[in-house]
């Protein structure tokens, strides 16, 4: 015995990497005593082994066939038997599920012979001529790749329900001729053929090309494998005592406690599927058959018990015998999630720790967007992929030149689109196209932007000037809804509720007797309690930093200087760069100081007790003119027309000067600082002289100040020189630490040399992902990260989540040679990251001290820090 | 004794750490036994603990003076002496020589009352006011920054050579009086004081501003220290048995042996520098003084024989006597450096690993750019910095568009240059600027072209049309020359001769009898025999890959197809990417397949039996289509007019699409290859074809293929499968490796997984330094580099020697890690890094297989190949 086979008794639900899912969770089913049809499980190494030569491996099947023996003991029937015949359905069941591998294949062990016995042993022979259709049409599609139209042409536009037994019987017939058509060979007879044929393909179908790119997306080994579970075939179309159904232990909507499900009398899941007919709740199985309902309350209770956690199942009642089929921890909303995991520490299953675990910042972040309330709804226009969550309400536009005109809310409507929408989509509430799925330009821009998009709905035709969905036609002018978490769209304006969660946060709501706001509180404090990272906030105004405060921030990780310097004040930076004299610079840079110290005073004050980075100037100065091709164009037409181009020529040519055909890699942030006189010693001053004003009033001002864009320790040892001078020129300024960005890789590779002169380090993983994978985000999200998201280089944009790997590497090197030479190092991160919940969960591994993120984002920081906390405590964290 | 003082008797030569270079190398003469006035060194130990705590280290003064008294013993005379004194020069002595620090200071002990002292045992009264007139002046500027004006006021337009005794007299006194006037202290007259401040002000010279900058852009570190030599004064100007002089061993300038030298009679050496009268021939002192010339022969014999080298020496006869003042191993030509070493060997000296070590890739360098002939070229008209080396002819432009616009060879010639001036740069042969240095715009944008350059050539005025020079006007348009190596002007054309040591190479010249080809082809020989690391050539065609072979190429290390897509075939590009449907895309690919398959197969056959690494297209294609500028400004142009732009309007729209802001982190390389369908199937197919049809004919072509700017693993295995598909499908095909740049630091960092599907690594240090740096050359080396320069924030560009502590750190990790998956990964690098000699020394010590670089470096590499291998072996790397 080699062991390739586990009997459902010899297994259990910890077996899940050589059993799958399902075969580890019938197994713990059947070691419960729960009614689970005899059968079991081929392992995945039976299946590696099958990979890695192309043939079943030695006694695989001799110990299939001592297992099918045991079988037939226990359900006293015989597989083959033309007189009582044992069936069996055989199903595929890794240990991740995933789409593209083979689906189940029922009523194995029927053919031209035991099908009569089955009609004589069920007295019904039409549910034996159907169960035999279905077996040979599932068998051809599944096991030979017999295409599904050709068996769809044999029965034409009829419905197999309105068949006759012997309308049934022929079509068998035709299916047969079918099978043999497209296989040259005829539907196997051999009951024991059926089933190794299906284990066979199963095994075959780990490679079906649709799982291994859905493997290669997420990142799922390719060499696992999958289990193959047997079982004895139970049926719910047996007559009214009969049926089939599905359950959650509690509401998988809301969370709230109690069973919930449906149910199908007469009917297998098959038909369930279907919808032909309606479900009815299945509190109403109460009433058809009591017995059946209150064994099964008693068996979904246990289940609780045992998985601790809300479980979904599947189940057949045959002639009032009640059957599990399946059984899983269940799938539930995220409102769900954070009440079932309160309620589960309420009642004593689960600790706080592991409660922290069953919730997740994408949970929360999609509690954190305003949506449509779906009761109040009307009917959806139309459905398309749900591509970036979010609810937008605005009047259609058909391009970019139209978004950006627009002075109303507008939904860009486009076939699919390109860069050339860019400026469009930044305008727009939302972003809803007909073509492309999760991976399409407009999905990956929209996601990258926090935009809403709806793409890929597909019955939407758009002309020139408007659009249809079957008869109805959308104007551009007129209003339309879209929901970026459903995919729905809507031909009319729809009421936007903001999320109770986040207003809630906001202190605008209470918890009171609301268990979805009393379950965030509880779990948000607790992971208060555990978590090792603070969260900051990346707030450049008072006002922003107020809400990151309220939000639960418990410093400013990054205020962007250069966001000061926009609106009217351009002008004011104009001058500076087209300064030509030291005294004109000097002049520019006195009138930006009492500015930037008002701004600083009064972030300092919003923040008083916490620290405040403040960066020093990090873009290209150029950005602040106007952009090249635009002047290019007025002074070309000026020239056409004889003109003098006037104040145009004299910015178009301070822009040539400065154009720099790669500027995220040009003369910016600590190059600035060196090649500017003055112009970080401006900011350093207002910093000093802000911190020293709220300092005399009383306040508790704590500012730090961060050098960005540093690759080697020189550049930094210069501007502290200058920033130390500066400071120490002011009176009655509070201490004031000084760090850098660790954003360039080379920095990161020479954090010892550069943490000899910075007393922290803050990593800016935008830059340093766009470094590290040389890539820039504004050029290549549209440009092929879709495309490398379908071929799978990428699983999530290294943008959304931090790649650990590569960006990761860095940032491990980074703090553990910057920690060798100042054991002190307070160590950050203020890029996106810093709010993305997997991403959190890498920082708190790679041992940094606080992320800091977009104030919104805060409160999800905050969850995955105490998520990873518990993390190594608890051991567990689910895929 | 704390032993901060050595006596000469007690150093030696290889203890310049404590007593630097001066002192260890005057320790060593004094052990041969050779004349040197007594003294002492005061080491850099004492240095370090003066400037530490800023007060002479206990112990210090009473060493010195006891170390004076037994000096006292060995001159006969006594410091202070009123009858006799003796007197001392102080200088200092660091490790490595710098600018900045203070210089000599001569005839310390001189005051009022042993001034008398020393004009009756001289018995030249005038000699002893002017030695003493020389005291307070140098005693003054030097010590207490007393300005030289205000000593120079003094004098008037008078000069000391025509003063009497008695007018020397009165001008000692008005400089004490200005002494005191600018320290508020009267001209110390206590020959001790004397000797410790100047002590103390060599000390202090180390922290020079212009010693801290040398030192940081040296990468000297600024704790060493300098040391202090005292020595009892000799004087050469007593008279015409006295007089003093510089000699070398050999001649620094061809290496011809023999001793060679100037002598000056009745001086000393102040009076040589400032060039009054002319010196002699060192031959003429046989004459002249026949005893000192031949024990000046025979001492210079003997240091050669201790040095094993080439040494210069400072020596000064007083009275017929011989006093040697300083002794070091000589500067010398590059041509100079490999006769010499050459020379060596045969004579015996050293090894021919040693003479390896006696010369460099700079040198050899130098010795292949075409020159001026100096003995026939005309006077120069001014001389500026050499900042970029070459010789150039052209005809005069003063701005940009007239470079571009001409037609001939033309110097750019500008005040100074800005980015604006670029592609006049790029234009031009050679630029001159009036004004700035080495690390000027022109001079740092110039040396990463590879342009000759002279800038900061002050004398000259820039007019709107002409410059001039003293009464010399230039007119644009005519022709001048520029050296870069000289930094001389000339006004006229000047013949420029191709090198002779590439003629050499080229195969144009046998070695013959010519001593400096002869040591060249000797060493080169030898470099070639102890390399470990292979030279390969980058070469995109036949011609350039055959001279490759000439220069000593063993394969091409890059062969940039894009190359291939240049000039006429641009528009086929242009159809490629214009192509709207698959089959126009198709038919643009398969009008380039037989293009590169011929370029291929030519390259195959001029590199027979040697590999060719082949990199699929990396540039983004929009490089192929005219820029966006022109085009914006051709269609408003057109559309103020009314008119229809035409194929320019077509052309716009797809740049428009394809705009990149950050174009080197765009759509490039392995991206293009993803997205777009078939490109890089066509060039593997046209390698592929290429090779079959060499090997068909009897050839044995090497190709291998190489993956541009992967940044992770998937691509490379995506492009891989597609090429093998490619490779498989095409009969005849030799075996061909596939492997990848490593150039985007995520390569690097993950370099253990891509070494799984990559057979080689050649590291692109181009894109690498730009990456790990986060600057991109094009728009930095202008705008920022020189300042980094000046600030010491680099030593040199890292562009030009590769970022040993950054971008190295990436080599040596990606090295490691891919070794350790695949141990027989081959490593190179491909570039421009693999032709600097400092870059090549590192990457034989990271490990690497080979390094790839221009046709033109190639000897350069293979001569830093063999260095680096005996390096380890002789233990000495010159700094």
């Amino acid at each position: 015995m080699s062991g390739f086979v586990y009997d459902f008794v010899d297994g259990h639900k910890d077996l899940k990497d050589l059993l799958g899912g399902k075969g580890a969770n019938l197994a713990e089913m059947t070691r419960m005593g729960l009614p689970v049809p005899p059968g079991f499980t081929i392992t995945t190494e039976a299946c590696r082994a099958y990979l890695r030569t192309g043939a079943m491996p030695p006694g695989l099947l001799a110990e299939v066939e001592e297992h099918l023996r045991a079988m037939q003991v226990a359900v006293g029937k015989t597989f083959g038997d033309p007189a009582d015949p044992l069936l069996l359905s055989v199903r595929s069941g890794a240990k991740f599920s995933m789409p593209g591998m083979m689906e189940t294949i029922l009523d194995i062990g029927l053919n031209d012979m035991t099908v009569a016995g089955l009609a004589r042993r069920s007295g019904d022979e039409r549910f034996a001529w159907d169960s035999y259709r279905r077996l040979v049409q599932m068998f051809g599609r599944t096991v030979f790749d017999v295409p599904a139209e050709a068996f769809q042409a044999e029965l034409g536009d009829r419905h197999e329900s309105e068949l006759s037994a012997g309308q049934l019987g022929d079509l068998v017939h035709a299916y047969q001729k079918v099978f043999e058509g497209h296989t040259g060979r005829p539907f196997p007879q051999a009951p024991h053929e059926q089933l190794f044929l299906a284990i066979g393909a199963v095994f075959r179908s780990w490679n079906a090309e649709r799982a291994v790119l859905y493997r290669r997306q997420e990142r799922i080994p390719q060499d696992l494998g999958t289990a193959v579970n047997v079982m004895a075939m139970v049926f719910g179309n047996r007559g009214e005592d009969s049926g089939t159904g599905v359950a959650f232990t509690r509401d998988p909507a809301t969370g709230r406690r109690g069973s919930y499900g449906d149910y199908l009398r007469n009917a297998q899941g098959e038909d369930v599927v279907a919808g032909i007919r309606n479900t009815m709740p299945l509190s109403e199985l109460a009433t058809v058959d009591p017995a059946s309902h209150a064994q099964l309350e008693s068996i979904m209770q246990r289940l609780e018990e045992r998985y601790r956690d809300l479980c979904d199942i599947e189940f057949t009642i045959e002639n009032g015998r009640l059957w599990m089929l399946q059984t899983r921890v269940g799938k539930r909303t995220p409102a769900a999630a954070f009440v079932i995991a309160a309620q589960l520490v309420d009642e004593g299953v689960i600790t706080l720790d592991e409660a922290l675990q069953r919730v997740s910042g994408e949970q929360l972040a999609q509690l954190m967007f305003p949506s449509f309330d779906d009761e109040s709804a009307p009917p959806p226009l139309t459905t398309g992929v749900p591509a970036a969550p979010g609810a937008a309400v605005g009047a259609v536009v058909f391009d970019s030149a139209a978004a950006v005109a627009a002075t109303g809310p507008v939904i860009l409507v486009r076939r699919e689109t390109n860069p050339d929408d860019l400026p469009g989509m930044i305008a727009a509430q939302g972003v809803l196209t007909a073509r492309g799925g999760k991976t399409s330009h407009a999905a990956v821009v929209a996601r990258g932007m926090g935009k809403t998009c709806v793409c890929g709905a597909e019955e939407i035709r758009i002309g020139p000037d408007s659009f249809t969905v079957g008869g109805t036609t959308v104007h551009a002018g007129e209003v339309i809804s879209i929901d970026g978490t459903s995919g729905r769209v809507y031909a009319e304006p729809v009421p936007v509720h903001p999320s109770r969660v986040v207003r809630f946060f906001e202190g605008e709501l209470s918890a009171g007797a609301d268990p979805l706001l009393c379950a965030v509180q509880r779990l948000m404090e607790h992971a208060g309690r555990v978590a090792r990272l603070e969260v900051h906030a990346n707030a450049d105004t008072g006002p922003d930093a107020l809400r990151a405060r309220r939000f639960g921030a418990t410093g400013v990780g990054l205020c962007r200087t250069e966001h000061m310097f926009l609106g009217e004040r351009r002008v004011l930076v104009e001058r500076l760069i087209l300064a030509e004299t030291d005294a004109e610079r000097d002049e520019a840079l006195a009138a930006l100081l009492p500015l930037q110290r008002a701004d600083f005073q009064q972030l300092f004050a919003a923040m008083d007790g916490l620290p405040v980075t403040v960066r020093l100037i990090d873009p290209p100065l150029h950005e602040f003119l106007p952009p090249l091709e635009e002047l290019t164009a007025r002074v070309a037409r000026a020239d056409a027309l004889g003109e003098d181009a006037g104040h145009a020529g004299v910015l178009l040519n301070a822009v040539r000067r400065m154009h720099e055909s790669n500027p995220m890699l040009g003369l910016r942030g600590v190059r600035l600082g060196l090649v500017v006189p003055g112009l970080f010693g401006m900011q350093v001053r207002a910093v000093a002289q802000a911190a020293a004003a709220c300092a005399a009033a009383g306040g508790d001002p704590r500012p730090e100040i961060m050098v960005p864009l540093v690759a080697t320790a020189q550049e930094l040892e210069i501007v502290r020189a200058e920033a130390e001078a500066v400071l120490a020129s002011v009176p009655g300024v509070p201490p004031v630490r000084i760090g850098t960005m660790i954003e360039v890789p080379r920095a990161a590779l020479t954090a010892a040399q550069i943490a000899e002169t910075a007393e922290f380090f803050s990593f800016g993983t935008n830059d340093m992902t766009q470094m590290t994978w040389g890539f820039s985000r504004d050029d290549v999200e549209g440009a092929f990260f879709g495309r490398y998201l379908e071929l799978g280089v990428f699983a999530t944009s290294p943008f959304e989540s931090l790649d650990a790997d590569g960006v990761g590497e860095l940032v491990r090197l980074a703090v553990e040679r910057g920690r060798a030479t100042r054991p002190a190092l307070t160590v950050g991160v203020c890029g996106e990251h810093g709010g993305d919940p997997a991403s959190v969960r890498f920082f708190h591994t790679a041992g940094l001290d606080y992320v800091s993120c977009s104030p919104f984002r805060v409160p999800i920081a905050r969850l995955e820090a105490g998520r990873a906390a518990v993390a190594g405590a608890t051991g567990s964290d689910s895929r």
